[in-house]
């Protein structure tokens, strides 16, 4: 299947990854020659073709209008699988973080997810195989990047989570009226954390791989939900607080604040 | 001006939080009785007309897919200023917590902000006036009622951001290269916190309001910087967690993890 990046932020990344199979790169002829020269050095670097079009065939085939005078096809990002996990946590200095996703609304929030668990240290997001139906050129351009760095593990089975336990990962899943806080467990250690589409939640054959659960205190008791993306941001926010306190020894200390 | 509310998420809130003028809803004819129950009650004390139309009209005039059966005409949602923000945190049992918006790239990003500002205590979002000019219809839908609830105070002047400090209200800028980091300030205090556009940052004269400023720390170098929206959900979520533990009386001591 091919796959239409657009954009010199959907493409750089994309082309640095190596993850994905380059057919071509369309580049407007009327660019400025600086304008893309990390993009058009990695391609030839790559042995990717180039062809310059006109600003016209460019708008005629983009999905958006935001390609900025850059579009490229290629190949899907391969997905990787649970085998794999040994390898891609071995790459991180950090103990393992892993974000689970049962349900996602839309490619956009996709997209956002993958970027902020890339900015918060997670190494890996799993997704159900059901949900990799998604519109990629959406995903890579919300993403900002993240798409083509991190990796995404696709699980069919709830069963295969059960290889987290390998590594000594314990997972956590998120739910609303539980007793126990995100603030109340160790983020420092190995782990993993699920959390349910809006709507359904976790399910019952995920939570059963959870060895427990846990929810994020909100003070606004009227307030609806927080949205996915975001209630997956302030897990992965607590998780690297914890890390970054205990790397700066901060664990447990009496913090001194400033006015 | 009239804008147009479309489904029942968009709807009801609006109609609880008696900030807007109803003109009329419209609602599906062959729609179940007891599906928009709560609707059809709160119209009827606030004596708004409603008007029963087929599926096929509703989805003439509708801009989106979501409206379920129900839309209504109503006016904007009124913006408040700087001289109700007294009556505005009074209602409050917490200290202050406002979000000050300077940036906000559309509509839907607004509305994620605006619910996740509520759902982690934030009592008003301040957001500069020329942002003003958003598609109301998609903010409503995306802040999932908290665009009615949350009052939105319109700045024109960054110097207007002085009165603050008639509520002993401290604003914090949020940058990225800065040495101090969120979790060095006290959020259980009155503060603000400031956050710019994804694109320009926090303009010069913000920034000469702001008493200090914090970066989130990150632990990943190489991903790009998080969206608007996810960086307000950290700092609102730091702020929340210091304040939840202020209140359970577990600032300082040390937390005894559960494993």
């Amino acid at each position: 299947m091919i796959v239409q990046l657009e954009g010199q932020h959907s493409i750089l990344p994309a082309l640095k990854a190596r993850q994905r199979k380059f057919k071509v790169i369309f580049v407007k002829a009327s660019a400025r020659k600086d304008q893309f020269a990390e993009v058009l050095a990695e391609a030839m670097m790559q042995n990717v073709p180039v062809k310059y079009v006109s600003a016209a065939e460019l708008d005629k085939v983009a999905h958006g209008k935001t390609h900025g005078g850059l579009m490229a096809l290629c190949g899907r990002k391969p997905a990787n699988t649970f085998a794999e996990l040994g390898d891609i946590l071995r790459k991180s200095a950090q103990p393992p973080l892993l974000l689970l996703l049962e349900g996602v609304e839309d490619a956009q929030h996709l997209g956002y997810i993958l970027r902020t668990a890339e900015a918060l240290g997670a190494q890996a997001v799993l997704l159900k195989k059901h949900l990799w139906g998604f519109d990629e050129t959406a995903v890579a351009r919300a993403s900002s990047g993240a798409y083509e760095r991190l990796p995404l593990i696709a699980f069919s089975e709830a069963a295969e989570i059960k290889q987290l336990s390998r590594f000594k990962i314990k997972l956590w899943g998120c739910l609303a009226n539980v007793k126990r806080t995100m603030y109340e467990i160790d983020w420092t250690e190995p782990v993993a954390l699920a959390v349910g589409g809006e709507k359904r939640g976790l399910s019952g054959k995920v939570r059963a791989e959870c060895q427990g659960f846990v929810r994020i205190p909100m003070p606004a008791e009227q307030a609806t939900s927080l949205s996915l993306t975001h209630a997956a941001c302030l897990l992965l926010g607590e998780a690297a607080r914890q890390r970054y306190m205990k790397q700066q020894n901060l664990v447990g200390a009496k913090h001194s604040f400033q006015h």
